[in-house]
């Protein structure tokens, strides 16, 4: 892990709106790699008081964003991407960790597994694959 | 619209705590179809300015699992969707419109759109597809 | 329909060796929109006898592909595309009809919708969406 | 490697016709796992003389269909899956390993890599993610 470029990772993610209205942490942004955290709350469940998809679709769009970026810089964007939703998510803490899988100068294919932290035990809840792509060229 | 149908289809989305956070309304549920819309704020936004994908793909998973759940019944979850963003989304508020494109009793393939009204007109910005599931069989 | 430009698709989809292998027929190619159709053969079936996945998958793949070129020219690829299975496919005949949902200079999303024809009659199999990009920027 | 079960993949393989057509050897084929490899032809082309999406989309589907099977018996079926091409494809030999990443009674989330061997050399060129499904329910 190198500090700096964790500090500029988490001064991006700060920079979210939206991640900040979640309250997302990025806690690990290292070449090929990105983690994002997030504290499970209540007015993040569904009807059946499951952790909502769209809270797991964020983490997962955000992580392979941030996991793209390690290897394509600053700009750039989540141009598509897809999920599995493979077990119902009730826990009080998430955890997505996303990789590269392959990078061109332009564009990142990233994959991220998300994690739902449960009495201290973690269980894979949500898995997505991605395309990241640099904007502004 | 089927005004019945469409108070119980409120009635779900209003149970969703993380859809009352966002402010998703359900315009249209009726069979085969279902329409959520959102009033764009500013903690919406990314880094950038934009809409957040995060926000984008609630939407479209939502509305996915409705428009599901119109033929399928009230215990449904997605099962895996994919979504492709398509124009950077600026404006005052998102339209998830999503159809039924082939449903057996178990599960049905759904198609979302998600627009952004900008000074009054739509534009798309993303599109999704994705599998919805009956639950509790 | 242009003739000439449906002449010029059928004659990149006749140097596609696996093209010609499956016996692929381009058949409609204007601005936005590709349909490929595949006469069903007994050795594309897998083991219960329906038309095996991988061909409906060629035919997704291919069809997206040639639907974006006819809006961002011959040089392009298929990026990546989601495709979801929604029927058993038995028939004599297949028919891939893609179009552009939206395009930039350099990218294309596209849909497909796969049909099998059987006594004459067509029913969906098969549905696709995927990004067609430019090459050799 | 368990030798029957692998001898009893390999049946199952040869009775898919589609396979037979193109070659389709299954290398591995164990508790989670596949491997289906194709020793690469040049009637498997696109019009640039690189391996056609196709065969990758055929290799990847029946990879993770195979390797859902492993845990879900034989009756399955590829439900739906996402593909990302990632680089261009030329070499004599093309492998598949899919894996199960999440699995219930009825259904099993997995994830396949492509890879081209050129010159003795393995290079990944597609990853793909899908829902393998049991049929028959």
């Amino acid at each position: 892990m190198q500090p700096d470029m964790l500090s500029t990772g988490q001064g991006i993610l700060a920079s979210q709106p939206f991640s900040a209205l979640l309250g997302a942490e990025l806690t690990a942004f290292a070449p090929g790699l990105a983690t994002i955290e997030l504290a499970n709350r209540a007015d993040f469940a569904q009807q059946f008081g499951l952790v909502h998809g769209g809270v797991l679709s964020y983490l997962a769009d955000n992580a392979l964003t941030f996991a793209g970026g390690t290897v394509l810089g600053a700009s750039v964007l989540t141009a598509e991407y897809k999920i599995n939703y493979v077990r119902a998510a009730r826990g009080e803490r998430l955890i997505a960790r996303a990789t590269v899988i392959a990078a061109t100068a332009r564009q990142a294919v990233c994959r991220c597994d998300v994690f739902i932290v449960s009495n201290g035990s973690e269980t894979l809840c949500a898995t997505a694959q991605g395309t990241i792509v640099k904007t502004g060229d």
